[in-house]
């Protein structure tokens, strides 16, 4: 098949370069951190953050060294945290073949630009936007790396490349299913933190599935009407990205924005929540950029308002939920 | 605010009862169990379909007589076995005042008749369809009994009648929208069992929420294409009695279609789950009920489709994706 190199072995990197070896292709999984690459290179494993898997794939090897990393490779895939995406990957700018494509399983904005993760990949690589492609889905990474049938959603604007990376990725596991809407995909994967975040608040007050689901009904709404507003197609939102990704990321407790959001529903204070969290989570962040992109586009955002006002003045769950539905009775 | 009769003192009805009480109605309910009836007049519990409800409202009242029920009702809401509602609603036939609205908080498809539950207690009542209102939403009946927050759509094809049920059914943990769309409504409530036991069978089978989420995915847009072809507005369908509803059922080892698609995952055949069940699941009648509304309005529907398999020729979970999401990529 091809020669595909994954920058970064976290837990989805990871999986994911699970899925590339076992389509057939041979991956080179790039690290910074020395134990976790030996450990990959001698034991086929990534015990520091993927300790389910007991052995990866014999196609599958690590590197730390940048330019033996990108080499041959006919498609690069990055998988770095979002908000240390562009400083990694500048380090690569000279080395990356100009005919190489380059995926991101990447899902967040730029706190410090509000960009969204295409933008600070092509700006970083110097990559024209139709060698990028987004890469999001429901696609919870443990259970990918358990091989449970999964599915994912490729976009890119040239659609051709876009199938060419999907064939790349399919195994009797995981389908793959292209889409030329990048700007939703990137969307979809980073507004739907928000969501989580309060759905984990929600049941970290001790509601079940009622709650969650009129929240996760009203995020997506809101999710749409900014991503339409903003460039994007809505039915990306109708799909694996956008309310199937909602589903499983609001549906698990593994994900870090729906603990991050419970610890909160059970009264920590943002502060609090961080420090157990060890770390703020991604939907802090983002619930501002939405509200931001509600401004700027005129459309109504009462699910991001009202979890910037959890984050800003600390209400309760119950206050979210009052200021998210106001009373009186309405269309839907 | 009015006086309300609940017909049938299930689990929902009885919920909606305390909704409805909680909201300031007199509530009767008519039950034709004399030891429900019993119950709820003198202990203001129903320990047999209830029982985790300590002590419903004082302004909550019971009786096995028919038209001492119905008589100065202002709304009568149907609460019955989707199957038994005809036989039933006919003996109140002439008893109902022409004034009175009905809602019905039943979600189905009448077996023998293959009709809506909106057409069945129009034709069982003789009642004008604008005196009709479908009630519908993400709403697992203990959720609502303990007062956590919960929202749902009341539909009519007179919209001021639908404000009026609405306003009558709102209280301070449960929120209320309307819609014009009847045919919307009644469809999502019944046709979400499909895709609730294929997610019962994945989770069965050991998947997680990746898998669900691509299930649900699938479920919606299929629900919707059938829903529209049917003359159903699709926004319906990504509202909360939509998107909403399919969440809080797939999500909930409380839903009968879900445990009854997790015995079927587990490799039980439809005898089998049936037995276990104390009956088979809605779902499974509804899943024939798709294929003919496929085909009668030549849409493609592969997760009823498949689920039908599932049902006929007891194939695996594993085969059952296999056909739901056949091999090759493609838009999605």
């Amino acid at each position: 098949m091809a020669n595909v190199t994954v920058l970064g072995a976290g837990a989805w990197g990871t999986a994911f370069g699970q899925v590339l070896a076992d389509a057939g292709n041979n991956v080179m999984m790039w690290a910074i951190e020395p134990e976790i690459v030996k450990a990959i290179q001698t034991e086929h494993r990534n015990p520091v953050r993927l300790p389910s898997v007991d052995k990866l794939p014999d196609n599958m090897t690590a590197t730390g060294d940048r330019a033996e990393a990108v080499k041959d490779a006919d498609l690069v895939v990055v998988a770095i945290a979002a908000q240390h995406a562009r400083e990694a990957l500048v380090e690569f700018k000279d080395l990356i073949d100009e005919t190489t494509l380059v995926a991101s399983l990447m899902k967040g904005i730029e706190r410090t630009t509000g960009k969204r993760m295409d933008e600070v990949v092509c700006e970083a690589l110097d990559l024209p936007s139709n060698r990028f492609l987004a890469i999001s889905g429901p696609n919870l990474s443990k259970q990918v790396a358990a091989r449970e049938p999964a599915a994912t959603v490729v976009g890119c604007t040239t659609i051709a490349n876009a199938y060419t990376v999907a064939k790349l990725c399919t195994t009797d596991y995981f389908k793959a299913f292209v889409s030329p809407d990048v700007v939703g995909l990137e969307l979809c994967g980073s507004l739907k933190n928000v969501v989580a975040l309060a759905v984990g608040m929600a049941h970290g007050a001790g509601y079940g599935e009622n709650t969650a689901a009129m929240i996760e009904t009203r995020g997506l709404a809101e999710l749409k009407a900014v991503g339409e507003a903003a460039g994007a197609e809505p039915k990306t939102f109708d799909g694996l990205a956008g309310v199937g990704d909602l589903i499983a990321t609001c549906g698990s407790p593994l994900s870090r924005n729906y603990t991050f959001g419970a610890n909160l529903g059970k009264g920590m204070s943002v502060e609090e929540a961080t420090k157990v969290s060890n770390g703020v989570a991604e939907g802090v962040a983002t619930a501002s950029a939405v509200v931001e992109l509600g401004k700027k586009y005129h459309v109504q955002t009462p699910l991001a308002d009202a979890m910037s006002r959890v984050i800003a003045d600390g209400i309760s769950c119950k206050q979210m939920l009052q200021e998210m539905f106001p009373a009186g009775v309405t269309e839907e």
